[in-house]
This record gives structure tokens, C-alpha cells and sequence, in this order.
């Protein structure tokens, strides 16, 4: 099969789908956080995540003044929690999280913000920082990782069912789209439709 | 539903299902590659991605001299062919991607070796490098990037069906797990088995 080009600015959309995290930052009284898809693996010793995030957002500055975040992975049952925290800034909320419906709790080791209802979570120590572009990379030390017991060596994906991000529909009605592992996908509607 | 703490050394493990693409790599008269996990995108504008590989690798080291590399997406129905490329060396090898099967084609831009199975290619050319423990996070700038029609602003799907990597067995017959959004999982045995 032959392959057309395509535009340079949608070559991330080739990667999906992509599961995407819910990071979470605590900073004096403020609770914040966002979905973020741009989340991987960089290093098995010491353990490290490197995060891509513009600079725009809130929970960017949120973790510079923190120097430390949390990583957590809500099964296909939240995605509509999910979205909404993607759609809503956190200036203006106390706890951006607990206004969408998430419990936070306290991480034990760096006191930052973690999803009760998160299948498993990861806290983070900020440790670099490299500027890409649109974005900036932040480097992640995981000081502790944690999941309920769907994950025992691997995630067991008769239980687990992960959220799969494929993009968002356009036209009058826009959605965001997860395909399931399970053949059932789910569209979640965008709150603010332009 | 509670949790109990994951061996840190486990912890990328809870970022499956992720997609490989295989990295692809010519230099002089040795074409290299490898399945690569830990592969995402870093900036809109210019277009970047990172691709976090271990420098023991010889596509690490063919990269480093090319100074550019493509990056090659497969459906599930190429899963075999992929794992073997994860489980053989370079270094022996005129034209790895070739031997376990794969037809190479030179990318329009980089001249680097593209999969012409691939159903999305990007050509992209080394720009910055940051070590991170026990890997390199390679930041390439995307020259190119094309798609088969299952991909018309967003993967279609119902058509393409992706490499969900899930993990390997363990035990006395190892497999690596795919999981596939129509609910069919694969498993593929490694041909060296420990």
C-alpha cells in the first residue's frame, strides 16, 4: 500500500493511541493537574519519566514551584473525568481535582497529590528540564510507584482496561475518542464546543 | 481499591500498553533497526520527537553516525517479524531489516531506510542528545512524515489495527503479548528461549 504525506503539524497523531496520565501537582493551597499524553519512560536506573508539557499551562508552573508531581492511570471508566480536567484551567479552582469528582490523597514520600481512584500512580522528584521546541521535557525521578491489584509483574488486561486516546472527532458535536481493548470504544463529548 | 508499592525497577511497565515503531537506520553498507517503546512526540513546532534507547544498542551507534534515523509504524499482523528484530544483533548483519523479512525503501528526504510495510513512516534528523541514566534520549526533528489511507487526519481504526504491547510472559516458554483493540490478543514465542 502506498503512503501520502502528512502534514507535519498532525505527525503526533500518528503515535495514538497513546494512554494518557493524569499529572498532579500540589503548590501552597492550590491543588492542580491535567492529562497529559507526552508521558514515557526514559531510564530503568535511577528510574526516570520524562514528562513533554507546554509552558502555558498551569501545571507547568505548578511543578516548577514544587519540584515534584504525580503520575496516575484512570481506567476507560473515568474518561470523562479525564476530559473534563483537560478542558478546564486550574487558575481559578482550589483543587482543580476534586472539582471534577477525583479524591486526592497525600503521597507518602513527596506529599504531592494522588487519584484515589487511579489503577496505579507514580511520585516524582523534578530533577531536569530540556526546552523542545513548544514544549519543555521535565525529568522525573520516581521515588515510589504503586498499583492496585490488576498489576502483579504486568497489568492484567482481563481487568485493567486502559484508557487508549485516538484523537478527537471534529465537526459541530466534538469528541474525544478512547478505543478499548475490549472492542467497546467510548466518546466522551468536549464540554466548551466552538 | 488499595494499592501496594511496585518495584521501581518495574515501573515502566505500568505505562503499557504502549505502541512500538521500529527505528530504522543506514550507515555506509550496514542497514540497522529495532523495535523502540519508548518513542514520543516533543514539540508542534518544529516537529520533534524523542526516542529513549540504550547506547549498547548498534542502531544507537549507527544513528549516532547517520545522524538521522526513520521511524516506522507496523500493524499487529507484522508482530513476529518485529520481535525478531528485537531479538538478533546488527552487528553481523549487512541488511537486518531485510533478513527477518522486511522490504527496505530509502526515505525521500533522509535517505534513511524505511519499511515499506510500515502503514506511517517519519524521517527525522538527530538534533540534541541528553543522557539519562541508563539510557540517551534522542531528540530528532520529523523532515517527513507519510501514512497509508488507513490514517486521514486520525488513524482510521476499524482499519488499522495497531501493536499494543503488553508485556512478556514468563515461565519456560516466553512470549511477548500484544493486545489488540478488536479483543484478539497475540502472543509471539521468542526464538531464544532461556
Amino acid at each position: 500500500m502506498s503512503w501520502k504525506d502528512v502534514d507535519l503539524q498532525k505527525m503526533h497523531r500518528l503515535f495514538y493511541p497513546q494512554v494518557p496520565v493524569v499529572v498532579t501537582v500540589g503548590l501552597e493551597n492550590h491543588v492542580g493537574g491535567m492529562p497529559a499524553i507526552w508521558c514515557m519512560p526514559l531510564s530503568f536506573s535511577p528510574p526516570l519519566v520524562g514528562l513533554g508539557i507546554a509552558p502555558e499551562h498551569e501545571t507547568y508552573k505548578m511543578i516548577l514551584g514544587a519540584r515534584a508531581f504525580g503520575v496516575n492511570w484512570l481506567s476507560l471508566s473515568y474518561a470523562a473525568k479525564v476530559c473534563e480536567l483537560g478542558e478546564i484551567s486550574g487558575g481559578a479552582y482550589e483543587n482543580k481535582l476534586s472539582d471534577v469528582g477525583f479524591t486526592t490523597i497525600k503521597g507518602k514520600r513527596t506529599s504531592q497529590p494522588l487519584l484515589r481512584e487511579a489503577s496505579a500512580i507514580l511520585e516524582c522528584e523534578l530533577r531536569e528540564r530540556h526546552r523542545t521546541g513548544t514544549h519543555e521535557l521535565m525529568i522525573g525521578e520516581v521515588v515510589r510507584a504503586a498499583a492496585n491489584n490488576w498489576f502483579e509483574n504486568y497489568w492484567d488486561f482481563a481487568r485493567y482496561d486502559p484508557l487508549l486516546y485516538a484523537g478527537t472527532t471534529s465537526g459541530n458535536l466534538r469528541n474525544w475518542i478512547f478505543i478499548s481493548h475490549r472492542g467497546k470504544n467510548v466518546n466522551v463529548a468536549l464540554k466548551n464546543q466552538t
